[in-house]
């Protein structure tokens, strides 16, 4: 019953299941980005969710986040569930540079998307694939 | 140990405390917004909270959006923790409608804020105060 909406499917690259989200990539080299959409069908809001899910949820969006500040070494780890334009359920995790386009604004809206040219996408998504592997540690330490 | 950032106490007043994080009211009447900051000293990324921390913050962001989108009847809530400017951590909880100022795009940045006039600000912390009064269910039906 899980189909990824449109705009995620044209906007991303898959990278790998996790057991309740879906970890993508976001074709924008500006910033290390991934998405993480659960895969449960007709959920937008966080509260949506049952219980279960939302544990799950925060422990994905934790081990999401720890992984790429620690690859990327980013100063600023951006979390952030919106979607007032793709009304399915996914959680931004964006990496921060003081040195980036927007800094210190949000991402949304302030350069054009740079999407990543074939070969470059096909290395991302390689080296994410690498980044977000399942095991590693179930949950960030406590 | 604990201590509110100066931008939050310049910004927010202080409606609640939740078990984990205090809720605060954005000082600015374009949106209803909320910010939950957890009482913890020194935590900057959702992933240096411990596992049972990030499990309350979850249920709080949860119940959190789900009170404000029953009381305001907004189209979607939106949940970011940014802190590219606050480093302190702090999750924004904001109603959104497809008649705002910054709809569809997030609210940052679009438009200036609009603080409360001093007796509106009164009465909106009165009834926020009431919204998130505890008891209520401590956690959103599953």
């Amino acid at each position: 019953m899980f189909d990824l909406h449109e705009r995620l499917v044209a906007d991303t690259v898959h990278i790998i299941d996790w057991p309740l989200c879906s970890i993508l990539l976001m074709n924008d080299s500006t910033y290390p980005w991934v998405v993480l959409v659960p895969r449960r069908h007709g959920v937008v809001e966080i509260h949506e969710l049952d219980k279960d899910d939302r544990e799950t949820l925060m422990e994905e969006i934790a081990e999401a986040s720890q992984r790429l500040q620690n690859t990327t070494k980013a100063h600023k780890i951006n979390v952030a569930a919106l979607g007032n334009v793709v009304p399915q359920l996914h959680v931004h995790v964006i990496g921060r540079f003081a040195t980036d386009a927007a800094w210190p604004r949000p991402v949304w809206g302030v350069v054009p998307a740079q999407p990543f040219a074939p070969a470059a996408l096909m290395a991302e998504v390689a080296r994410m694939a690498q980044v977000f592997a399942i095991p590693a540690s179930p949950t960030p330490a406590s």
